[in-house]
């Protein structure tokens, strides 16, 4: 027996169903009704395999599955079941229905593991909703506080805390930091959200690093004018510059040897909006990324000073506000090997590679040994509906993640 | 005895006090409520004033001052009431009262001239209800047709058919277009909306040329792909080939050697919009106006011509909708010699100038001969709560407008 991937299938299309949108793709948004009902059913999938299932106080589920040393360090695995807007249907809940889908075989083959097993689904990792990202891993981690976090507002001025109020909690926040020890290991299996797998026809990609990531808003001032009556020489157009700034930002991106950079601007508004008005205010947003903490900064920088440069030719005020920086992470080299050879255990080829989106891992990373298992994305698409990876190309995942578990956890007593 | 400023400020500020706001200035929209209070105010001070008035099949309000031959050309002078959201109190009114201070500066005369005169408020010249300026005037004009207007919507679904049903109106659609040779001249009295007189301390602007203007929709598709895990040349960034596009189009505005070129995006819209995603739609409007016929269609030309290259250096997809055009329109020599001979019999000093916001007279400038006098506007401030001309600065208007209905009626009989 081995883990199925009808079964597995079969749990990523109950939650697949959830929260579509009639313009394609998914939008759970954390604690929205959507997200809630994502949170049911894994939690009633959770309890059918006789997981015990604790919610803690900022939302994330924790099901686990005893060890024969209770007391011992926990085997984690997880990810999330939160999407973007018109999301796909892999970025996170992969790493989510994998795992219990190793439970179930572990639970049919009645293997009993030294180490307990959870299954973690963070809260908010997208960041949609509040505006900030890998929420419940990063609280979990340590690296944000209640305090940080609590008055986060959505669009509509509900706060991050007054949201929770929507699902059953239990303890205190400050009881979901984890204690020392209380962790042997993380791992996470993830699309890889990117092609480098398919075009290497590669089934397994073990990260190595996860890239950092700089997230700043920066706002334009301008004066609102008549787009008639003011003549060119008149204006003070916010967007013309905010425009150019747009372009240097992708320029930036492109100009890396490495190719390791990105840099996007995802967001902007146009402040008043009409036809016929001058804008007065523009802002928008940065998306820097690297997985060299070096070449990170240096264009971080780089984009700071030009953003300053093309203000004071064109006479604008401007202001650039830090929302959010995660450094780059460089995963454990132990989870590492031990994915290798659970590769190699089940003649599964697979390449060493990097992710350029942060995750979860990122976080947990920091606090225990860490690791992640890429299976190929189609495409490379991602954050989009059209984000697919055939079940065939998840299967060795699955495996792999079941001999790493068992790797990590020892069934052998 | 000539045209009282005391009487007009008494008109107008009775206007003003009709549809304030809160937050500053007036929403007198086509129609609604306000709207209709001030047609009240107006007509009232119209029979007040001994004219017949009557409401034509689309609103427009015409109150008549018999002339000794009947049966001979009007002379029309007239202007709006309605406004854009916190709008001033001169744009417009200025056109509406002021007429009708000529007209009782005839009665107190006891002069009765040879043609009829007629004072006219077009219905919608703003726009901003069914976002479709000069609706008035352009159906009287012929340059839109009932059909074509009868189904504009607003904000909250209601046709312009059905807003209209609010008013008492006489006649059908077809009667509201003007007959050959049924009007001698139109003359609308306005504020400049722009600095030009008050820069150089002239008190009279006769209009030479209304700007002609195109408005257009431009859409730019690219690709939705996570901002962190695709590399930047694997991109359909549809935000950066935008950005250029509006860079660019300021360029053209700017490079026109006459300065009459203006060019600007007000409006610019992302999707997704999410910090974290590629933008794969965006979407902007470009409102290009000038007053040379020649100069505006080699800028849309050029701008068309811009955006198919940027595009395809880009490798994106594009839509351009044209919304609106209204072609530059040259004023009748002969009004603006007849308004200059008024300011030298009155020994008032005038410039010629040109209107780069687009007024009822753009329409009826194609059926009757057709000028435009304007008066100073404080900093050139429009479009704005800030709108403001001083009552010493209108007493001249008044004055010219008053000596160039006599010219044009024929007094002296």
């Amino acid at each position: 027996m081995r883990p199925n991937i009808d079964r597995f299938r079969k749990d990523m299309e109950a939650l697949a169903r959830i929260g579509r949108v009639p313009e394609g793709g998914v939008a759970r948004f954390s604690l929205t009704p959507a997200d809630l009902e994502g949170r049911e059913l894994v939690i009633g999938i959770m309890k059918g395999l006789g997981l015990s299932v604790r919610v803690d106080a900022v939302g994330n589920i924790r099901g686990r599955r005893q060890g024969r040393d209770p007391t011992s360090p926990i085997v984690m695995m997880g990810s999330h079941i939160d999407s973007v807007p018109n999301g796909g249907d892999y970025d996170g809940p992969t790493g989510v229905m994998g795992p219990l889908e190793v439970v179930r075989t572990l639970n049919d083959k009645g293997i009993v593991t030294r180490h307990p097993i959870e299954v973690v689904v963070f809260t908010d990792e997208e960041g949609d909703r509040f505006k900030k990202g890998t929420l419940g891993s990063a609280i979990m981690a340590g690296h944000m506080s209640w305090d940080e976090v609590r008055g986060l507002k959505d669009a509509d001025g509900i706060s991050f805390e007054k949201a929770l109020e929507a699902i059953d909690t239990t303890g205190t926040p400050g009881e979901v930091v984890l204690r020392k020890g209380e962790v042997k290991s993380f791992v996470e299996l993830h699309v890889e959200q990117s092609a480098r797998l398919e075009e290497k026809e590669m089934p397994i990609g073990i990260v190595e690093a996860i890239t950092g990531s700089s997230h700043k808003r920066i706002r334009v001032f301008g004066k609102a004018d008549h787009a008639g009556a003011t003549p060119m020489d008149r204006r003070t157009d916010a967007l013309v510059p905010a425009a150019r700034m747009v372009q240097e930002i992708e320029r930036i991106g492109r100009s890396d040897p490495a190719a390791s950079l990105v840099s996007t601007v995802g967001y902007l508004d146009v402040k008043p909006g009409a036809m016929n008005i001058v804008p007065s205010l523009v802002t928008f947003t940065t998306d820097v990324r690297d997985t060299s903490p070096d070449n990170l900064a240096a264009a971080m920088k780089e984009i700071d000073e030009m953003i300053a440069r093309v203000a004071g030719e064109r006479g604008v005020e401007f202001e650039i506000e830090e929302l959010e920086y995660t450094a780059a992470v460089a995963l454990s080299p132990a989870i590492r090997s031990t994915i290798a050879d659970a590769c190699k255990k089940l003649d599964i080829e697979y390449m060493d590679t990097a992710s350029r989106a942060v995750h979860d891992t990122s976080h947990m990373a920091h606090v225990t040994d860490a690791g992640m298992i890429f299976v190929p994305s189609v495409g490379g698409k991602s954050h989009s509906p059209d984000e697919l990876t055939h079940w065939e190309d998840i299967r060795p995942g699955l495996e792999v993640l079941y001999e790493v578990t068992l790797a990590l956890a020892g069934s052998d007593a």
